[in-house]
């Protein structure tokens, strides 16, 4: 039996939406697995480039965080029915840059989880798949809308449940992904924020993403422009992603510029736009980045309405 | 000339927005500005006890913090156009309880501003009332539902303005406002709260107020329930109310409780639940509060969509 799953690339964070919201996007992981004819053999793990990855970003190296974690979302469905995994040839067909906040681990977690679930005869429904997979991550911002797709803000309960709603991200506003030529660990992104905030950066943040919910709802520009400030990460985090801050001052004289932030936890960083004049701001983003011998990638994306499907189940 | 200004009662906070959430109650006060024909008279300020007060409740004491924000909100408005308030007589009839957490304040404020605005010929638009209100009442999320009416989420910028949407309260959930005999200053309420908080808790609140917009607007029960829970202010608040905790604790076990939160800084609670069995609710509260010796006045109440309105404009 052959499984194969497509799970998006997701962003997480968006300007105040701190370890909440996520949205899924159109660049795509592929995981399979593949139950083998050789008894004891074990699990054997590869990771191949896809055919849309993004050449010379992608795959400098082969993740070896992604096989363990890949392990571990396969194991834990085969233990919730008493089993362990074996006999299996799980194959990572990789599109999505890794270390670049755009939710790489996320997908090959989910894709793992939905594969492995199938084969066992679906034992896990979405509300499992959707706690499990937020106990690997640690987080559910970006595991949540590559499960479901869409723009989603979630939180995980002390009890392992997910609670999440989709929003709908107005069509008339691009997202533009600027990844960079560096990696940027999620453990050295969370090492650099404090344990403490100010009381008023808490009310700053829990505001502002209030208003981030209505100026979805309403398509609001104006409103979106505001909400998109954040004081709880990005702030911290600014340092690690050289040119960051140029490249917002810069894009702030663009009307219609929308924000421009962090992709997760970085070092990918995500401009939030009206659909005219885009080329203009991918220059800026170019220009201040050669400065600083940065090599980039600068694609403008749709949001991914559907989240992990199963594109191949073979007997 | 004599003006008449009809302001509403609010209630802050409600729940994860602190100092951001705030909603207009059907309670009122009414602030007259009253040109007096005896030269020199400087400013005289009353205060009346109103039709619809609570009896017991109110004017135990003159509000003597309400007759200067009185005057310097007239004040403010007079340095406008370069003139200084004299000859006026205002009069406020109070009907919202003083230093409970239902906006006594912010309806003076409002009520003295309008009214001065139009005695002199409105200088001020919508958008500086509200911003020189705020300024004087210290945060917009009593002064700005006080103005505009109904729920609205809000934030006071750096440079005075007020950015504020208007939410639509869902008509089938219940507002019950408990006001105990005892009143509880903003000013001690505020240094019970640490000026640093963790930034779990941050993140806590910024993701319950995102759900409780969205819980709104879709008027999802089972959102709102669990979208009513803070971590910013009335874990530090609570021991200020007696029997608060064992109110929130009984109150649990009630299917068609949404949340019972502080209202405003306290000292009165809100009970948000759907409209059936709400007598049960009133004895639970009446009866803890009762074995505390606090007496106490519980009114189910709508919102009220209406902000300030002038009632009487005499030449």
């Amino acid at each position: 039996m052959k499984v194969s799953v497509k799970v998006p690339a997701t962003t997480a964070n968006l300007g105040p939406g701190f370890d909440c919201a996520g949205m899924a996007l159109p660049l795509y992981n592929i995981v399979t697995i593949e139950e083998t004819v050789l008894p004891g053999t074990g699990v054997e793990i590869n990771v191949i480039q896809g055919n849309d990855s993004i050449e010379e970003l992608s795959l400098d190296h082969i993740p070896v965080d992604e096989n363990s974690i890949v392990y571990k979302a396969v194991e834990l469905l085969y233990n919730m029915i008493g089993q362990s995994p074996s006999e299996l040839k799980i194959t990572i067909q990789s599109n999505i840059p890794v270390a670049r906040g755009l939710g790489s681990s996320s997908s090959v977690i989910v894709g793992a989880l939905i594969a492995a679930n199938e084969l066992l005869g679906r034992p896990a429904d979405e509300v499992a798949l959707l706690s499990i997979a937020c106990e690997i991550e640690g987080h559910p911002d970006n595991i949540t809308p590559a499960i479901v797709g869409g723009l989603v803000i979630s939180s995980q309960e002390d009890d392992g449940s997910v609670i999440y709603r989709k929003l709908e991200w107005p069509q008339e506003w691009a997202i533009t992904v600027c990844i960079p030529d560096f990696e940027l660990s999620t453990d050295i992104a969370r090492s650099v924020l404090p344990s403490e905030v100010p009381i008023h950066d808490a009310i700053f943040n829990a505001k502002h993403l209030a208003m981030f919910v209505e100026a979805i709802n309403s398509k609001d520009v104006e409103l979106m422009k505001w909400s998109l400030q954040d004081k709880l990460h990005q702030p911290y985090r600014t340092k690690l992603i050289p040119g960051l801050e140029e490249i917002q001052s810069k894009l702030r004289h663009f009307e219609n510029v929308l924000g421009c932030v962090i992709s997760g936890a970085g070092s990918s960083i995500l401009i939030i736009s009206q659909k005219n004049n885009l080329d203009n701001l991918k220059d800026i983003v170019r220009e201040i980045w050669a400065n600083q011998n940065i090599k980039c990638e600068i694609k403008t994306l749709s949001v991914e309405n559907n989240g992990a499907q199963i594109v191949t189940n073979e007997d």
